[in-house]
């Protein structure tokens, strides 16, 4: 069972929560029992799971990324989104969920973001769920 | 086969060696051939893969990511705790480990690390093994 | 379906592209829809997947965290590669890529490295793929 879900995003750098759509495609996939991988299939973008309850978490996060890799540094890729491709890998590519009782298990506060560093774009992620 | 670990953290920031526990749940399960995914439930904390011969090293990546994350940068998340999500998110939540004749198959030099970052507190740990 | 593939580095640090390499491992093991993981076994490296399209992108995340990661910072390691473990850290020891019609399943301009950090040496890499 496997898919891409469309991600939209409204700012140069934001977290969004996917949560609810990688859920949906859980329950979906009529998988009880086993685990969700999630792929980001962008070089300027990253997938990440950290805290849900407040929002601030989410801008400090960009606001922290932002402070850690230099924005300027002479680098060499004339496009010049190089701290994007940066964050990518600091970031990273993919995810790996376990599923219980049709639910993605999360802790506490946990939710799965898409963290786009070189927006606004139209962005897709691909999951994939196996038993 | 899947279920929990316990680990007690000591200090404020620390990466504890789980190797023996995975191992444990490892050879519990009877598979003798698979890989072991690990994921970490926490937003302050993370999981990493990295030198067990000289504990030095530990301090050291703790000592470098005290220095990597900026620990005021006028956060707005109030629990003050903004650069432990901000390393959670550098780290990862998940590993991913292969394994061979009931063994997990590290390098040489390898040991599965818990990272504390928001300390001392009792933290878990999930595991699911799969052939 | 599982094995080693040996990566040799020619500098101190630099991003290797071992997409080839993974793919003909895909394509002999017969499985046409499945997970590709990758494991490095080593401490002072890294994979990851970012762009393939201009190599000025290699170079720049090279140089980016040879900024991001304090190369003095009194560590107490005796083997001063430091720095390059805490880069391990950051970059992560696994990749998780999905395969359809027996091809790796990546973004338009996405390859995946091994991200050298104390070389030159002779490297492996693991994979191991199921359905």
């Amino acid at each position: 069972m496997q898919g891409p879900i469309e991600v939209k995003t409204g700012k140069a750098m934001e977290l969004i929560d996917i949560t609810p759509k990688i859920q949906a495609a859980v329950s979906a996939s009529g998988i009880t029992d086993g685990i969700c991988f999630i792929f980001n299939p962008h070089t300027t973008a990253g997938l990440t799971i950290n805290e849900g309850a407040d929002p601030d978490v989410r801008d400090d996060i960009i606001k922290g990324l932002k402070e850690i890799v230099p924005l300027n540094l002479g680098y060499r890729h004339l496009e010049g989104n190089s701290p994007s491709h940066i964050m990518a890998t600091l970031t990273g590519s993919s995810l790996t969920v376990f599923i219980e009782n049709s639910r993605l298990v999360l802790g506490t506060w946990q939710k799965i973001y898409f963290c786009e560093y070189d927006g606004p774009r139209t962005r897709k992620v691909l999951y994939r769920i196996t038993p």
